[in-house]
C-alpha cells in the first residue's frame, strides 16, 4: 500500500547517525510490562517490528539474521535434537529451526508474551515458526529458565535484543556459564553478538565475546550483512564444548535440501573470515 | 569540533530509505564542469566527500573501500608493475597502490580535476596518494584514455561513481572491451560493482557483471561491508585473462608486510563467498 503521508521511522544508530524508513502505516503500538512494541508497514522493507524504538526485524531482510543465527550450527552438527531459544518472540529463528526434521524439541523462553501475540497478529512471515508442534513456549526470563537444565540441550540460541533493558542479563558471564551447564558435552551456543563498527556496539561485541571465551573452550565470531541493523555489519558468536565452527562437511548440509536465501556452506566459511579491525577488536 | 547546529546531511538510498549524518561544518561547496562537489565534517565519520549529493567517502570508513579495490588483485598477482586507475579523484586507491614497491607506474585518469584539487585541500588522508612520484595524473575521460593503450597494463582499476551522469560510459561493454585490449595477457580488471541489495542498485550490479563476463574469460564478484554506502553491502568485480581470484598464496602477500585494517588473505577468500541471493542475481 502506498501513502501520501510523509511519515518516517528513524533509528539513531549513534547520536550522530540516523537511519530512516518511509512508513505507509503504523499497524500496532502498545506497551507491554517490559517494552514499547510497534509494528509498521513500508514500501521498501515491508512490515517491520520495533521494540523501544529499536529495529528488530523487517520482512525484507529478516531472512539474513534468522538464517545466520540457525544454519551454521546445523552444518557443524547435523544431529542436533534438543534446542533452546532465548528471546525470538518474532518466531523467525523458530521457523528456520523447524526446517530440520531431526530436531525433536524446541523450547522457546521469551520474557515478553505480548511480543509473540503481536507478531502472530501482524508478522505471520516469522510467527509461522510457532505453529510447529515441536515448539514449547515458555513465557519466562531465559536467564532463569536456563538454570533449570543440566547436560540437556544440543543447541542454545540467544536471540536477544541489545545488552540493556530486558536483555541485559543475557550478556553476563553467569548466564553464559548456565548455558554451558545446560548444554550436552557436544553442545553449541549461538548468540547475536552486536556489531563491531560503531564504538558503543563494538564495546558490547567485545565484552560478549570475552565472557563467552572465558566459559567455553571453543569460541569464534562470524558476521553477516543486515541492512537495517546499525552499520549493516552484524556479528554472531559460535561457542562449543567440542565442535570447531569450520570443521564440517558442506555436502552433508547441502544434502538436507534446505532452501536458503543468504546462507550457504561456502558463505559459512567466509563469514568466519573477519576484517582485520574486527579481529583486533577481539584481540586476535 | 562539535557544533550546536542541528545540521544533517542525508542521502536517499532509495526514495523510501534515508541515511543521515550529523554535520559539524560544511567545509567546501562548489560546482565543477561535471558535478556538484561538497566536503563536510562530522563527529562520527570525520570529513566526508559527496558528489551530486551521493556519498563518495568518509574518513572513518574509506579504508574498507580503498583496501578492497586494491589489495585482492595484488594477492593474486604480486608482480603488478603498470597500473591504470580510472576515477579515484580522492586519491584513496592511489594511496593503497603506492604501498607496493614493485609498482613502477600509476596512471590516473580522472575526468574532473576539481575533485582532485578539493581533495588535496580538504581530504589529505586520501589525497596523500597523489604525492607518490610514480603517479601520472591525466585529467581526461577514462573512457577515451583507455583506448590509447594496447597490451600495456597489468592492472586496471575502475574506481567510478554510480552508473549515471559522468560515469555512465564506464559501465558499457565497449569500455570493458577497451580495458581488455589495454591489459596484458595476464592483466586484471577490478571495478566497483554497485550493491546487490536495493532493486535499482542490484540491476546495475547485475548488468556490470554480465557485460564484464561477456568480455573476460574469468570474472567473479566479491563483497565488502561499507557502512556509508547504500545497504552497507558493496560489490567489486574481479576480471582477468588468466588469473583465478582464489588461486593465490596468502603467505606471499603477507610477506610484503602491508598493514591493513580491513583486508587480510583469509577475508579475501571469504569476500568471494557470496550470499545465496547475490549468487542468484548473477545467475549462478
Amino acid at each position: 500500500m502506498t501513502s501520501t503521508n510523509d511519515l518516517w521511522f528513524s533509528e539513531y544508530h549513534t547520536p550522530d547517525v540516523r537511519f530512516s524508513i518511509k512508513v505507509t502505516e503504523q499497524l500496532y503500538h502498545g506497551k507491554s510490562e517490559f517494552q514499547e512494541i510497534a509494528v509498521f508497514d513500508s514500501a521498501e522493507f515491508g512490515r517491520f517490528l520495533t521494540l523501544d524504538g529499536y529495529m528488530m526485524l523487517t520482512e525484507r531482510d529478516e531472512f539474513v539474521y534468522h538464517e545466520m543465527i540457525i544454519h551454521p550450527a546445523f552444518a557443524v552438527n547435523p544431529n542436533i535434537k534438543r534446542v533452546l531459544i532465548i528471546g525470538a518472540g518474532d518466531g523467525g529463528a523458530v521457523r528456520e529451526l523447524a526446517r530440520y526434521k531431526g530436531v525433536e524439541s524446541i523450547d522457546v523462553a521469551e520474557i515478553d508474551g505480548e511480543v509473540i501475540t503481536v507478531c502472530k497478529e501482524y508478522l505471520p512471515q516469522t510467527a509461522v515458526g510457532f505453529s510447529d508442534t515441536r515448539v514449547h513456549l515458555h513465557i519466562t526470563d531465559g536467564l532463569k529458565y536456563v538454570r533449570k537444565k543440566t547436560d540437556y540441550y544440543d543447541l542454545i540460541i540467544v536471540d536477544s535484543t541489545d545488552p540493556f533493558g530486558a536483555a541485559e542479563g543475557l550478556f553476563t558471564k553467569e548466564f553464559y556459564g548456565n548455558c554451558y551447564t545446560a548444554l550436552k558435552s557436544d553442545g553449541i551456543l549461538i548468540n547475536q553478538n552486536e556489531s563491531p563498527f560503531y564504538d558503543n556496539d563494538a564495546k558490547s561485541a567485545k565484552r560478549a565475546k570475552q565472557r563467552i571465551s572465558s566459559v567455553f573452550p571453543i569460541s569464534a565470531v562470524y558476521s553477516a550483512h543486515i541492512t537495517t541493523y546499525p552499520s549493516g555489519l552484524w556479528l554472531f558468536g559460535f561457542a562449543s564444548k567440542s565442535f570447531q565452527p569450520l570443521d564440517f562437511d558442506g555436502q552433508l548440509w547441502n544434502a538436507l535440501g534446505i532452501k536458503t536465501r543468504y546462507y550457504n556452506t561456502e558463505l559459512h566459511k567466509g563469514a568466519f573470515a573477519l576484517p582485520t579491525y574486527v579481529r583486533k577488536l577481539f584481540g586476535e
